[in-house]
């Protein structure tokens, strides 16, 4: 081990002191941290370091607010407000698809750390009674995409799905995957790569020792994505198989449209190069970051950097002015993704977050702070809005299509294991009842459209009920994506029949009365 | 007693059944049965029963979604969208509370029982840092409401306080208030009255016994109001004191504007004898009623009455048709009132609340039925809608306005105790930034005013919460309504001031830092 050549280095950086518990480490210990520096960049970490603390003061001063545009209506689809072009839109997506056009492309570097689990969200079970996980939901949906084009259009089709990862979920993931054979999908078609890493630092520009042989290390934030992209010729890939458009997700929404054809659809047809879904932010202290132009480009403004003001400002219609709330689902057309990855990748300034992270103080003792004591610095996945030449935005509804896992059910009561599975199922329930299907309660009396708070067909002890707020507890109702993708095909399945919840529908066919912990 | 006689109208009733186990009973059980059965008019029970049953099954036969019009925009007027015009509503409205007009009357029969608290829902402290109960918080906006109206008309005013209460909670809840002096209100301005009974049915129009002596009663529904208007003489107390304008409310709503001058002076304003107030129902499968004109005529249409594909209807806007939600929050002109307590109470038919009632079986045995097994009749204090001459609805925000209190917090995170809290506390911090104060943390760096997720001032150990969805934990944050009733009159004590949360802002100053149990 040359640590001569690596002091120098380190001196050269700033960063001496990683070293200064280096004669306190058993051999293994030394080569490990030794092997780890070596890796490092530190020029271009100091870089960062200093670029991002630049930026972040920067953006204190002049504050964003004044400089927001409200996303204009031309460049806006919405499911609601454009019924009419719906159908066409999905046309154009299906076509896509089957021409082996389209890949999609998930962000699936979290750990379960909120959730409580030591294992990868995406292997998550939430509790619907086929005990699926986010990772087979997804993988389901694409077969099914897949088959609907390939009836569509009587050609076989294929849609690859990239899958980043982080260095700490790299191996349960793909282990994960190997085991259930790729749910169906072939193991070529499911491509693993992995996110950069970047060290802690302390708000002088130190790197932060969490060991007296260990460098305190995060992921690069999903803006990451660029530059391990490049890393990995994922870009090369993709055009080895034709690619042309990219959908991009994070892996914690269960109601995720994989690759959905109107959105992709209607992105192709307006000639976008980059384009964003989002739902209708209606409450002006949601937390939720909103797409919108600043000085004349397309970004996402979080929800942490507008004042409440601008928040609660409302358009003649009485919305919210910015009301395009980012759910993290994006279109980018090949070209524009190479261009990012070759070009203006480096370009991207890193954020800074402020974190309490545990280090070793000069004594070699651990130290856990109660206050922020240094920096992670982290990239955007909507970062390169900026650089799109046509941008578009795609307004969905949000019970059809988001809701996000984050929190253990013990938390607040938000965005849990029981808000996914209940969004599902809801979900499920309407599609039932909109092919024609009907639930009946245990007294054969069919359960009404929207059932009173509680299981279904059971009665609450006061009947004052009709002031209640937000979605009840759903009828126990699944569908797997097997059978249908997003609602269609049920009808030859369910019109006019009646069925006791729990339901499920499977490619094994309609199964009731499932007897299970939910 | 006078058995025999009792017997012969029981007879003629066909609810001889009620005297089974009479023999059975201590003398002075038999005194209370014979007392309860005394006072009831079974002629007229067996004809609700008779007639709610007749209505119920027709309401079946005529699905009302065929029959459902959207509230018109010209009798619709919004917090949002009729900007210009608010000013002027409000200050129609403080016109009238300043000349005596305006009374309220408070829904507060309710026990907690979903609650689980065995006294009323009123005398209920949701853990803000004042622990005050929802009675006095709506008694200090009462007294405020005053001051503001004398300050700005130089007389002084006076809001009456007619306080519904059921048998169950009439003791208690004048015993609170007495306990409490009114919570600075003159006794004589708080009236108190009593909704009526009716006994529990089977499906054969019996009346259900729960004990061998003892008929299962139930409150008559919240539109048991106007009969019991009537039987209480409240009308005639109404004219006596020169009112002309009464604002209805529930007791559970933590947020409840009493007397809200902008909804009364917009009432005034359009001359309407009956007026809704209502919140945008935005996802179709909440369970709120809706606002809505079936035949011609305005009602509430409960959400278990429609069928999805009505709740899913959109105008061209992207908005539901039915969005008008009721809060329960209504205006009545005096003629109005009178006219419905006069008139129109004895057209109003019971609505059908099929329940699982305990009773004794024929050997006397308590039973604990696991299906309904008969039903209770309601009315709804909607259900006058229909005679409204001048109909008109307002809508308002609900983050402003609305946050029922229904369900322990143990329950499944809706409507609670907590949510309650943080609605108050999450509109008291809005308050506070829009009246140019902030908040800090511990560190003196400024919050922003979408704090993240958790306490103020602490950080999540990962950094990609943009995706939050909902209303994240407020500040701490609370105003005491005699300080400001609706946000006006903060800037004086705020503007360009730091806080530290907790923040109370009480009738004696700024308190900063309290300790207290949230």
């Amino acid at each position: 081990m040359d640590v001569s050549r690596l002091e120098k280095r380190l001196a050269e950086a700033g960063q001496s002191h990683l070293l200064q518990f280096l004669e306190q480490l058993c051999p293994e210990e030394q080569a490990d941290l030794a092997n780890e520096l070596e890796s490092m960049d530190f020029k271009e970490i100091n870089c960062f370091f200093k670029n991002a603390m630049d930026t972040s003061g920067q953006s204190k001063k002049e504050k964003v607010d004044a400089r927001m545009e409200p996303v204009p209506r031309e460049i806006l689809g919405s499911v609601t407000r454009d019924r009419e072009f719906l159908k066409d839109w999905e046309e154009e997506g299906l076509r896509c698809v089957s021409q082996n056009k389209v890949a999609v492309l998930l962000l699936a570097g979290g750990q379960g750390t909120r959730l409580g689990v030591p294992y990868p969200k995406g292997m998550y079970d939430v509790g619907l009674p086929s005990h699926k996980t986010l990772f087979q939901i997804q993988a389901e949906r694409i077969l099914k995409l897949e088959q609907l084009a390939e009836q569509r259009h009587m050609s076989t089709c294929c849609i690859p799905w990239y899958i980043m990862t982080s260095g700490r979920t790299m191996d349960s993931t793909k282990e994960f995957f190997s085991k259930h054979k790729y749910f169906g999908l072939k193991e070529e078609n499911v491509i693993f790569f992995q996110q950069g890493m970047l060290p802690a630092m302390d708000y002088n520009g130190k790197i932060i020792l969490e060991g007296k042989g260990k460098v305190a290390m995060a992921p690069d934030g999903n803006g990451g994505l660029y530059r391990s992209l490049g890393a990995n010729k994922i870009v090369e890939d993709m055009e080895r198989r034709g690619i042309a458009c990219i959908h991009v997700y994070c892996v914690d929404n269960i109601l995720v449209k994989v690759a959905d054809p109107v959105f992709i659809g209607f992105c192709v047809h307006k000639r976008a190069d980059c384009g964003a879904k989002v739902v209708e932010k209606t409450n002006p202290t949601e937390a939720v970051g909103v797409v919108c132009k600043v000085d004349g480009r397309y970004q996402v403004v979080e929800y942490s950097e507008i004042t409440l003001a601008t928040a609660e400002k409302r358009s003649s219609d009485g919305r919210l002015m910015f009301n395009a709330g980012n759910v993290a689902n994006h279109f980018f057309s090949l070209p524009f993704l190479k261009d990012i990855v070759n070009t203006h990748e480096p370009q991207l300034q890193h954020h800074v977050a402020q974190k309490k992270i545990p280090y070793v103080d000069t004594r070699g003792q651990l130290i856990k702070p109660d206050k922020p004591n240094g920096i992670k610095m982290e990239k955007f996945v909507f970062d390169i809005f900026q650089f799109a030449k046509m941008f578009v935005v795609y307004e969905v509804l949000r019970e059809d299509e988001f809701s996000p896992l984050k929190n253990a059910d013990s938390q607040d009561g938000k965005d849990n294991p029981t808000t996914a599975r209940h969004a599902l199922m809801s979900l499920h329930h309407r599609w039932i009842l909109n092919a024609g299907g009907h639930f009946i309660d245990e007294n054969g009396t069919r359960v009404p459209a929207i059932p009173r708070h509680g299981p279904a067909g059971t009665l609450t002890p006061d009947g004052s009920q009709n002031l209640k707020d937000g979605t009840d507890l759903p009828i126990k109702c699944e569908i797997s994506p097997l059978v249908s993708y997003g609602g269609e095909g049920l009808e030859k399945l369910v019109n006019g029949k009646e069925f006791h919840p729990a339901l499920v529908i499977d490619v094994n066919g309609i199964h009731e009365h499932v007897k299970n912990g939910l």
